[in-house]
C-alpha cells in the first residue's frame, strides 16, 4: 500500500537544520539573470553590479547662497572703514542659490552683506576668500566614485544619489519569478470561496504563497488547479521547468498521496534532496531541483504551507537576488503556561504576547496546522527545538514577533472566559486608537483568575456563579486571589441557555431533559463559568451528572458548543444566546448571568485599560453589544466591587 | 527686501516637537475614502471595517485522515481478540483527507488500522469514538466571528483566513494619493540626469519623495516642473487641491524665494500652520491645509526633503489609513568622536555604525543638507535634541538605524586614510557575502591610529612616512599605540604625485615649483600621510612651507584635492594617481609609498576580517586595483609586521 512507501520516506526525514543546510548549499550558486531598468523605476530593485557616478555633483561651480558673484581678489581691502564699490554686470553678478558662477568669478557674497548704492553700484564692507559660498564641482560626489555596491536593495535616497550623479539606468537582478501550481481534485478557485459546497476546498494557499513571494520582492504566477495524479503533476512540472519561471512551488491538495506523487515526479525529472522535515507544522515538505531550477513541494495545510515557505522559499528568493533574508524580529518572553512538545520535532507554536507588569508574557494558542487563524490571531511564534521536550510555565523563551515590537507595549492581554462582546471590544479599541490591540486567550473563568494571580494578564473575564449567594465572582476572587488587590467591573448581563437544532427536533424543554437517553450533551470544560452554572442547575433539580450522556465531553468556547450541535455531534449544550444566534440555532433560556472584568490594581491605571473602560461605558458600545442578542448592557462599565487583597470594600 | 520678510518668519519657527504636535492635531480627523477590492488583491491594504467570517471553516464535516468513514456506533466491541468486519459502501466508505463524510457516518478510521479481508470486506481491531478524525463544521472559524479588525494592514496569512471563511471582497481604505509638484526654473527631469548642463539642476527629489510615498502604502503623481513664481505656484496648487489627490507636496526649487511664495500661496488659498521648523536639515518646511487637504512645502535640499517627509508626511499617510507609522528601529551606540551641535536646532547627524570589541560605535559623517550620499552611505542617524549642545566622544547615544540591526554585526568599520582601493574592497566583500558591509570614515592616517587606540574601529588604513627611516607606519604605531597588539598588512603600493590641469598650463615640473608666486597649492589636512609625505619632500629640498601660497588650505581626501584643481581653486596638490585618473588630470609622480592596514589583534580573528584579508590576497582583487592606475598590488596581503604592544616581532 501507498502508506508503506510513506513510512520509508519518513525514516529518511531531515531535521530542519539539516534540510536548511542542504538547501542552502544546493541552491547557493543560483543567481537571477539581470535587467537594465531606468533609475526612476529602481525602488527596491537589487543592484547586480557596482554603480559608479557618471558625473560629479555638483556638476558645475554653483552659488551656495543668494547674492552677488565676484572675483575674490577684487574684494581685498574692503572693510567697514573703507567700503568698496562694485558695478553690477561688470565685476559683480546677481546670483541665486544653485546658479552657475559667471565666468571670471570665484566667490559669492551673501545678499545681506551687499548694499545697493546706485543704479548699478553696490557696496560691500568686507573682503571675501576665493570659493566662499561656492558649491564646487565634485564637492559631494566625484565622477567615477562608487555610489552603490553590488547586491544592494535600492532605497528612496539611493535613487536620489544615482540620479544626482547622472546615472539614469541601472543593472539589477530580474525579480524572481515563481510558478505556483496548486494540485487537488476538490479545489475551487479562491474567488469562488463564498460559494463553496461540501467537499469543495477553497484554494487559498496559492494566494497566500503569492503574497509571500511578493513580500520577498518576487513575482508569481498561480496556475490552474490540476488533479492529484502522477501524469498530471509530471506534465505540469515539465511545463513549469521549461517556462521562464525561476522557482516552482507544487502545493499539494489535502487529499492523500499527492505529496508522494510530487516527490516521485521531481525524482524522475530531476533530483529530490529532502523529502520530509522534522518540523511541525510543515513536515511533508519536499526540496528538489529539476534542470537547475529549484522545485519545492509545499504541504497542503495552510499553516504548514506558510512555515515551509518561510523556512525554504524565502531564503532562496533572497539569495537568488544576492541578498541575505532579513531576520525576523524577536523578543524574550515569559511563557504563560506549560508547553509540552514532542522530542524529535521542531515545533512552531503560535502565541499571543503582551507586556504585563513590565514582563513580556507569551500565551500559546491552538496548534492545528489547518487552523490559519492560529497565525492571524497570533502575536508571535515560539519555536521549540527538536531536542527539547517543551517548556515549563514561567520559562524565558525567545519569540519570533509577528507584529512590530513597539506594538507589544500597545497590547492588552485578556485571559479568561470567552464572550462574543470581547470581539466587539477588540475592534472598538482599534478604531479608537489604531496603535492598540486586544489579544485574548480563552481558558475559562477560573483559568482567567489564575492568570491574574500569576501576573500573566492585564485583566480577566469571569462569570463564576457562587451557588450559595447567587452572586458572581466575589467568593472565587476571595478564595483564589488573596493579596491581589483588584476591581471588578461589569461588562454585561447575558442569557445562558440550551442550544438546539432549529425547530427543536428532539423536543427538549429544559435542563431536566438532559437525562433522557436519546439526548446527548456537549459540556463546557471544568472551571468554566458555564459549567458551574449548569452544575448549579442540575443540583437544583437533583440531577446526577452521571445520568447525562455526553456530560464528560467538553469544549472551550460557546461557539464550539454551538458547532457541536449544528454538526449533530450533540443534541444540546449550554451556551450564551449570541452563539445560538450566530449559527441560527434555537435557544431555551436557563439563566441570566453577569459577566465581569477582573482588573488587578496593577493594570487599572494603564491608559490602555482606562481607554477600554471608557469604551465599555459608551452608548455606542452598549448598542453594538445589544445587537448581538441575548445581552443586557445597560450597566456596562459599572464598578461592581473593590478587593484590597483581604476583603471587599464598599465602593 | 525679501530677506527681511524671511527673518520675520524665522522668528515664528516652531520646534520639531511643536510642529509635529500641531500637524498631528490638525490632520488627525482625515481619513481616506474606502474601496471594495477582491480579497485576492488585498495584500497590504488596510481594512476600513471589521471583517467577519461569511461561513464556518471547515464548512462541512470532513475526514481529517485518509481511511474509512463509519458510524462510530457500528464499531463498538471491535478489538484485537474480536476483530470486526465492515463492508465497503454499506457501512464503511473510503475517504481521503478533506473528503466530506458520507451521510450517516460520524467518524474516520485511519487507513493504517484497516485491513482488507475480502472483495468488499475490511476488518478493524478497535472501536472508534464518534467524531474521531473528523474536522467538524466551524472547528477553526465560526460563521459571523470577527476575523480581522478595522484598521489592520493585511498580511499574506490574513488573506488566507479571509478566503477560507468565504470573504471574497473587503472594504479597505483607498491608497493615499500624493500630488508631487516640483518648482524651479533650473530643474531638468530626472530621466535626463546624464545630460545636465551647468546651471541645470536634476529634479530627482520628486522620484525620492515618490518612492517614499510608495513605502508608506501610497501612490504618487509627479507633476511637470513649474517656474518659481507666485502665480504659477498658485495655479498649480489650485489645480492640485481640486484634483483627486489626498495630499499635496510642493517641492521648492533651490532658487531663492520659492519657499516664501509657497507659504504665501498656501496662506491665500487656505491656512499655514507651521512655517519653518527648528530642525537641521529640514528647516524651511511648511505645513498647511487648503480646502481640507494637507499641503506640505518640502525643502529643496535632498537630505532636508527626506527628513521633512519622514517627520511630517510619513505619519500623515499612515494616520490617513488608520495606522500608526511604524517606529524606526533604534540602537544604543558609543559616539566615536565629539559632536557639537547648535543649541535651538534639532540636528540629524548621519553616522556609520559597527560593533567593535562588542560595543556599537557611531562615527559621524559629513553634515551638508545637499549631500545625499551622506544618507546613502550612512548606517544610522543621530538625532541631537534642540536643547543639547551636542555630545562628547564616548557618550552613549541612541541611533536610528538605516540598515537592519542584525547587519550591524556584519559591518566592518575602517577608519583612517582614504584610498580608492577601499571602495573596491567594499564591493568585493559584498559580492563574496552579501551580508557583509564595509563602512569607512576618512580622517587621515593618524586619525585612524587614534581610532584603533580608542577601540573604535576594526582596522585602520595608514601610510605614515617615517622621515628618518624612509619606511612607513612602524615608528608611528610604536609611538601612538603602546599596549595595543596588532598586525600590519600591506594593502598596496601607490604613486603619490602632483595633480595638474590637463596639459599642465602653468608648466609645473615638481615640488620645487610650489614656491612660485603664480602657483597656488591645495594641501591635505595635518596628520594625513600625504601631508607628511609632502612635508618630507619640502624638507629634502629645503623649502619653507611659508613660501608656498595655499599651504594652509586643506582638504580631507585625494578626490577633494583633485576637485580643487579641476575647479581652478588651486593649481596643484599632492594626491594619488588614481584621483588624477578619475578626473582626467595630469600627474607628476613624486614618490611611491606603501599603504598598510593596521589590524589590532582584537579584530584579527574576526571572520569578517579574515575574509577581507583573503580577498586582498586574490589575483582578482590585485587586477582590479591595478586597473585603477598608479597602484602596485603585487604584494597585497603581505604581513609587514607584528607589534606586541611593546616592540615589533620578527614575522
Amino acid at each position: 500500500m501507498k502508506r508503506e512507501h510513506r513510512r520509508n520516506i519518513y525514516l529518511k526525514m531531515k531535521t530542519l537544520e539539516q534540510a536548511r543546510g542542504i538547501w542552502a548549499t544546493t541552491t547557493s550558486g543560483i543567481r537571477l539573470p539581470t535587467d537594465t531598468v531606468p533609475t526612476t523605476m529602481g525602488l527596491q530593485r537589487v543592484t547586480a553590479e557596482p554603480v559608479t557616478a557618471k558625473h560629479s555633483v555638483p556638476h558645475y561651480h554653483g552659488a551656495a547662497m543668494d547674492g552677488i558673484a565676484v572675483e575674490a581678489q577684487d574684494t581685498f581691502g574692503a572693510s567697514d572703514v573703507s567700503p568698496l564699490q562694485l558695478v553690477m554686470n561688470q565685476n559683480a553678478y546677481a546670483v541665486d542659490t544653485g546658479d552657475p558662477l559667471p565666468p571670471g568669478t570665484d566667490a559669492v557674497i551673501m545678499v545681506e552683506q551687499v548694499e545697493k548704492v546706485g543704479e548699478a553700484e553696490v557696496e560691500i564692507r568686507a573682503a571675501v576668500f576665493p570659493w566662499q559660498h561656492v558649491r564646487k564641482v565634485g564637492e559631494d560626489i566625484v565622477a567615477g566614485e562608487l555610489l552603490i555596491p553590488q547586491n544592494h536593495r535600492l532605497r528612496p535616497a539611493d535613487l536620489g544619489a544615482l540620479l544626482a550623479a547622472g546615472v539614469t539606468g541601472i543593472v539589477v537582478y530580474r525579480r524572481p519569478s515563481v510558478w505556483i501550481q496548486p494540485t487537488g481534485t476538490e479545489l475551487i478557485p479562491a474567488d469562488r470561496a463564498s460559494e463553496a459546497k461540501p467537499g469543495e476546498i477553497i484554494e487559498f494557499n496559492g494566494i497566500v504563497l503569492s503574497a509571500m513571494v511578493q513580500e520577498c520582492g518576487g513575482e508569481s504566477f498561480i496556475q490552474q488547479v490540476i488533479v492529484d495524479d502522477y501524469d498530471s503533476i509530471k506534465l505540469a512540472l515539465s511545463r513549469a521547468v521549461d517556462s521562464d519561471a525561476d522557482v516552482i512551488l507544487l502545493n499539494a491538495g489535502s487529499s492523500a498521496g499527492s505529496e508522494d506523487y510530487t516527490a516521485e515526479v521531481i525524482g524522475e525529472l530531476g533530483e529530490v534532496f529532502v523529502h520530509g522535515v522534522t518540523m511541525m507544522p510543515g513536515k511533508p515538505t519536499i526540496l528538489g531541483m529539476v534542470k537547475g531550477k529549484p522545485v519545492i513541494g509545499i504541504p497542503g495545510y495552510p499553516v504548514s504551507a506558510i512555515l515551509a515557505f518561510e523556512q525554504f522559499v524565502r531564503p532562496l528568493l533572497f539569495s537568488m537576488q544576492g541578498l541575505p533574508a532579513p531576520l525576523f524580529p524577536q523578543a524574550e518572553a515569559n511563557l504563560g503556561r506549560k508547553m509540552p512538545s514532542r522530542l524529535g520535532l521542531e515545533e512552531f507554536v503560535r502565541v499571543i504576547l503582551g507586556r504585563v507588569r513590565g514582563e513580556l508574557v507569551a500565551m500559546p494558542l491552538q496548534r492545528g496546522a489547518g487552523v490559519i487563524t492560529s497565525l492571524t490571531r497570533a502575536d508571535g511564534i515560539l519555536q521549540v527545538p527538536q531536542e527539547s521536550e517543551g517548556h515549563d510555565a514561567g520559562e524565558r523563551v525567545r519569540i519570533r514577533l509577528l507584529r512590530p515590537e513597539e506594538s507589544l507595549d500597545d497590547t492588552l492581554i485578556m485571559i479568561g472566559s470567552h464572550d462574543n462582546t470581547i470581539d466587539v471590544l477588540a475592534n472598538e479599541l482599534k478604531v479608537r486608537n489604531s496603535r492598540l490591540h486586544l489579544s485574548s486567550s480563552n481558558v475559562g473563568s477560573l483559568g482567567g483568575l489564575l492568570a491574574v494571580r500569576r501576573g500573566q494578564t492585564h485583566f480577566a473575564g469571569s462569570h463564576l456563579l457562587d451557588t450559595e449567594t447567587g452572586d458572581y465572582n466575589f467568593s472565587y476572587i476571595a478564595r483564589y486571589l488573596p493579596r491581589v488587590p483588584l476591581r471588578l467591573v461589569e461588562l454585561t448581563m447575558r442569557q445562558q441557555g440550551l442550544l438546539l437544532l432549529p425547530g427543536n427536533p428532539k423536543g427538549i424543554e429544559g435542563v431536566r431533559d438532559l437525562t433522557r437517553p436519546d439526548i446527548r450533551l456537549i459540556n463546557r470544560q471544568a472551571g468554566s463559568g458555564t459549567r458551574i452554572l449548569l452544575d448549579y442547575q442540575l443540583q437544583q433539580l437533583n440531577v446526577a451528572p452521571d445520568d447525562i450522556d455526553g456530560y464528560d465531553q467538553d469544549e472551550f468556547t460557546h461557539m464550539a458548543v454551538a458547532v457541536n450541535i449544528l454538526s449533530g455531534r450533540a443534541d444540546t449544550g449550554m451556551a450564551i444566546y449570541a452563539a445560538a444566534k450566530a449559527l441560527g440555532l434555537d435557544f431555551i433560556p436557563v439563566a441570566e448571568e453577569r459577566y465581569d472584568l477582573v482588573i488587578p490594581e496593577t493594570s487599572w491605571d494603564d491608559p490602555k485599560m482606562q481607554l477600554l473602560l471608557d469604551i465599555i461605558g459608551t452608548d455606542s458600545f452598549r448598542q453594538k453589544v445589544t445587537m448581538l442578542g441575548g445581552y443586557d448592557a445597560s450597566n456596562s462599565g459599572r464598578l461592581v466591587g473593590r478587593w484590597d487583597g483581604q476583603r471587599w470594600l464598599q465602593s
